[in-house]
Formats: structure tokens, sequence, C-alpha cells
């Protein structure tokens, strides 16, 4: 199914949200971090998390959901390790500053982490373990969410598709980046079956009986109100195809992000219409050199990489890539030809410029997509 | 399909284990840190990873492919990272030093890992994630392995079956312990169906031209000789049920344990008859008191742990697990009842004690499991 998209210039993109942020009282600077991140995500393919978003943003900003000027309390701060208290702020603008700070301590100690709490929807998780790579590190990021997913042989959602982010450099090859959640699908894709009226695959959802889920019918509705159902964890239904190992993966990120940042987890955090999922963040990064020479992890990684992207393909296959090597593409072709955004998208970002005022950067060129 | 056991106590077991190892030239130290988590594996109900592999690990010292007494040379240390070069020896000692040492760096530190490079096989990971737990620490072990599985899309093995586990305590349930191959199956389970003639189920496995294998056939010699075919990520084949993400998380894992220690990765690392694997190892140890207070976070470790085992169940399931207790619940069992080994195995353990001058441990009881 192809839809109509329109390319913007993607610095003209990230200019008008962080114009449009900081009218809806963003500093300058939180405003050019969460117009970054947004953006990022359209750039690397995932507009599920792209400036698609910007709408709720503007409206949960504007319900007071998301707190545009919260205190960022700084609960605990070691050598090793932070936690910061968002107090119901804008998840990017917390959580680039807890991934720089967790870099700066890195820097000195080695190794580092930090943990944010009470905050919200932080964007792509790749982009933060990225920023460590710069560094000459290995970056780590997750985020619990909503409850959507249920644990293997259960029927009711006990936690988020938490998704958890790797990040390591390599020299002339991009760098891995690892970004994915721990389920096998995320609600969006529920969404666009659903919108389709498309069978689901076995191995996506259950329904409400904790039986395979075809149809999406009431599943969307079930999962909100709690009724029961949900999507699998990767790894698919019950142990066949070890969905037990992405129910743990689901956990680990849920213990990490929600337990050990002292914030909520589990079915806790609920997606609801009126209220705001205030979920944790975790952070990490480790220097290279504490453990050997970076010059020779960096052309290791080289060979590794280049020995992944050359192996021999399965038949019918045309290429085998490594982990960020398509949003790596994707970005390139971004930046020279612009980003695609849905045209329905575009509307309604043009509609959120005419509200503040704020002319929508030009459309470059139309395509399907 | 049921096989004959036999139940042997525990620590007779253990000390049997360690005994026949200290015969083949290992000191009492590491003899006995072999034999423990050697009879981890069984006790927690992971019998591939148990005593039935006490004769390739006699062979491989007697062969010299495993060195007793490697000395261990420290490449690296610093506060918060360790560098290991085992030099061929056993895994499993080697292990336990490296693990206990990046727990000490841990508790002045707050946060450590370490690598362990031309290692062999550690036995379960889980082993040493959960040492840390015993100190208020999140633990984390992972290591690589001969390859044995493919890339998304691809057709050759590329890297191992590589285990991550993660361990995190609680306070009145068990500790949260994942401990996971990032692959669908491993290998014992191709050789199983191959054994019983079975159909492989789609998705975790494909042939020499990289379609689903079906049936074992030829498949498992053409892995060992790298013809092609090989087993397939978590999340199974292709991108429908995100096989990239278990793809991801196998590099992952062989980027810490075999490009951060320096050690081979990849294809490099082959399980040849007349070869030792020489993989590589990663640990880590988390302060959970430098996140927030131990107590509080063991207290919203038992809620969510409790959460999960109470969930309903999905129709026709008895229960919900969480990462760990189906395995700690065996343990009590083996503590009580005795740990169930192969009868088949038990016989190669006699035969073990008799060329070593050493009584094999009693039988307890026999039964079919």
């Amino acid at each position: 199914m192809t839809e109509r998209h329109v390319r913007l210039d993607v610095e003209a993109l990230e200019t008008f949200c962080r114009e449009i942020l900081m009218l809806e009282g963003l500093s300058d600077e939180d405003a050019q971090s969460a117009a970054t991140v947004l953006v990022a995500a359209d750039v690397r393919g995932i507009a599920s998390h792209g400036v698609g978003r910007l709408s709720r943003y503007v409206k949960g900003l504007q319900a007071g959901l998301m707190r545009p000027n919260a205190p960022i309390e700084v609960v605990s701060d070691t050598p090793t390790a932070l936690v910061l208290d968002a107090h119901g702020a804008m998840g990017a603008p917390v959580s680039v500053r807890a991934m720089k700070a967790v870099i700066d301590k890195a820097h000195t100690a080695g190794a580092a982490f930090g943990c944010v709490r009470d905050s919200n929807h932080f964007g792509i998780a790749g982009y933060y373990a990225l920023l460590a790579v710069e560094h000459g590190m290995l970056g780590i990021a997750m985020t619990n969410t909503a409850a959507l997913a249920v644990p293997t042989f259960g029927r009711q959602v006990m936690f988020g598709t938490n998704p958890l982010a790797f990040a390591a450099p390599a020299h002339k090859e991009r760098a891995f980046l690892l970004d994915m959640s721990t389920t096998v699908v995320t609600r969006g894709k529920l969404e666009l079956y659903d919108r389709m009226d498309k069978e689901l695959p076995p191995g996506w959802a259950v329904d409400r009986h904790g039986r395979t889920a075809r149809q999406t019918g009431s599943l969307l509705e079930d999962m909100f109100y709690r009724v029961g159902g949900g999507i699998l964890p990767l790894g698919g239904e019950g142990e066949e195809m070890s969905g037990h190992k992405g129910y743990g993966l689901a956990v680990m990120v849920d213990i990490l992000c929600g337990v050990l940042a002292g914030a909520g987890f589990g079915p806790q955090l609920a997606d609801l219409a009126d209220s705001s999922t205030r979920v944790g963040h975790f952070f990490g990064a480790l220097r290279i050199d504490a453990f050997r020479d970076l010059d020779a992890f960096r052309r290791d990684m080289d060979r590794m990489l280049q020995d992944l992207r050359n192996t021999p393909t399965a038949e019918g296959q045309e290429r085998v890539y490594y982990a960020g090597l398509k949003e790596f593409e994707h970005e390139e072709e971004c930046r020279r030809r612009g980003v695609p955004v849905l045209a329905k998208s575009y509307d309604v970002l043009c509609q959120i410029g005419h509200d503040h005022g704020v002319a929508a950067p030009p459309v470059l060129s139309e395509e399907d997509l």
C-alpha cells in the first residue's frame, strides 16, 4: 500500500518544530532537542516516531499532560550513576540532557548510567544510543511504555513494547545501531492492519481469551480498556518460537527503566486519552578504550560489519543488512532529497503552523511511497 | 519423549566433578568453580550445559584444547573495566574470577564490566549474572559461541547462538533471571529433532539455499562444514516476525564478547572436532543503591514479579512464569530429591570415574522424565 508523501528540507522541518515548541513554552534548548529527536525519526525512516507526533505533543503541552518548564530534579548523582526526575516534562529534552550527562561521566569514570523517571515519550531510543558513538563509546538507551503486551501464556497486557537501543562505532562502516521494540510488532502495526482490514499473521497478538488473534476486530479496543488481549513479545506465542525470551527482554527493560528509576512500571503505565503515561528511561555509555585500543576496535567492527553485508543472501533475497544500515542509507537520501512526510501529516503541520503563525516548511517534491 | 534418568545428590555430584577435574590438572579452586557451574546447569534444568559435558571437558583438557593451568593475563584493569586473556583456559574458572572481580570493582565504582578473551565454553550465562544479585547488584553475562546462525536474509552461519543473561534481585520473590540464547533455538534442539526424525517448525532454521528448513537431513552437516544453512535468530525467518531483532541482539553480544574483548568473533569461531572455539565473554555489575534505595527496589521487584505470576492465563494454560522462576523451582526440587541426570550420561560419568579411580556418586532414585 503506497501513500502520498511530500519531501521537506530536513533543517527547515527541524526549525519549524523548534519554533512551534518554543511557542508552546519550551526553552530554546529544550525545543531544539525535541525537534532534533522528532525529525531524526523521520530521517531514519521511523515515521511512527516522527513529526506526525507533533500535534500530539502540542496537545499534550496545551493540556498540561506534558509540562513545558517542569524543573528537572537530580535525585541521585554519583560518578557512575544519575537519576533525574522529569516531573512530567517532555521526554526528549530531559533524555538528551541525561544521555549527555552519562557520556560526561563515562569520560571520567569509564562507564556510567542514568535513569529518568516521571517522563514522557522520548522518541527513538536509537538517537540517544548514537550520541555515545561520537565519543568513542558504546551507547545504550531504553524506555518503558504504556502496557500493550502480554506475557507468555498470559492474556492481559502487563508491560509495554519497551524498546532498547545499542550502538557501537565502526571506522569506514556506519555505526552498528540496534533499535528495537522487544515485542514482535508495535501497536502502530496492528492499527495499520486494522485500517487495511488485513488478517494478522499468527504470533503477533492474542485476543481477550489469550487465543491467537487473526482479526484486529475489537482487539485494539479490548487492549485499550484492558478487557484482555495484547501484543506478543518478540518470539511470538508460547515457547515454540521462544516468545519467553522476548517476554524476558521486555521485563528487563521495565526493570531498568521503571523499577531502577523508581518510576512506574508494568500495567501501571496506561496510554489513556486523559492521562499521561509518565514513563521511565535508562541510558548507558561505556568507554571502549578502557577495554582496548579504540582504533583496533573500529577496524574489527569494520571487518565484522563488512562480512555481514557481504555474506551470501538467501534465495530470493537481495541484500543482507546489519542493524542500522538501512536507516543510515535512508538518512543519506533524506539529507540529499528531503525527508518524506505523509501528505496527511503535512496538512496537520500546516494547520499547526497556521495556529501558531509560523510558516510550514515548503514542499520540495511529492511522491507515492 | 521420556528418557531414563537417575537422581544424584547435588553436592556429591559437584565433589565428583571437582575431583575428576583436579586429576586433569586443575587447581582445587578452578576445579571447584568448574564443577559448581557445571552442576548448576543440571540443577536449573539446563542439562545441555550440565555434567553431560564432563567427558567433553576431560577430553578437551587431555588433548590440550583447553589448558588446565594457562596463566590468566590481565590485559586491562581500570576502576570500571577489566580485560583478561584466558590463553585457552577452561571457561568457567576464569569466568568466575572475572565476574567476582567485576563485582568487587562495582562495590567501589558503582558499575563495572569485564571481558575475557581466548576462553572456552563457560557453561550457563545465568550463573555469573546471578552472582551479582547476592551483592545487591544487577548482573550481566554474555558469551559468543561457534558460528551456528544466519543473519536475516542470509544463508551462511555468521555468528553464534550468543546467549545473554540479566539478573535482578527481589525480596520475597526469586530473583529475576533472564538467561537466553539470542537465536530461536540452539543446535541441541536441532540434534534432538534429528534423532527423533521429527519435522522442524518453520522459523527455526534455513537450509543451504537459505530456504525454510523442515527436515534436519543434511542440515547439521551442512552447518558444520559451512556449506550453508543455519539456525535463525530470535524472531525467526525474514522480518515478518522480527527476526532482524534477534539478529541484532546476537551481533550485539558478539560485539561485547568478541570485538570489545579483542577476541575472535563471527564466523572465525568454529566448533570443529580438532580445534577449540576460543570464545570471549562479557560480564557486568551495577550497584542498585547508586540509583535508589535497595530495599525499595526489592519491594517493587516483588510487586512486579507477583503481578506477572498472578496475571490471568491464556485459555488452556496453567501458569504464567517470569524469567528464572521455573528454573528456581527445579533447583529446589533437586536440592530435596537429587538432581536428575540422563541414565546414559550417568554411565559416562561412571566410566570417567573408573578411569580416574574416583567413585561416581550413588544413584538416589530412577525415573523416566
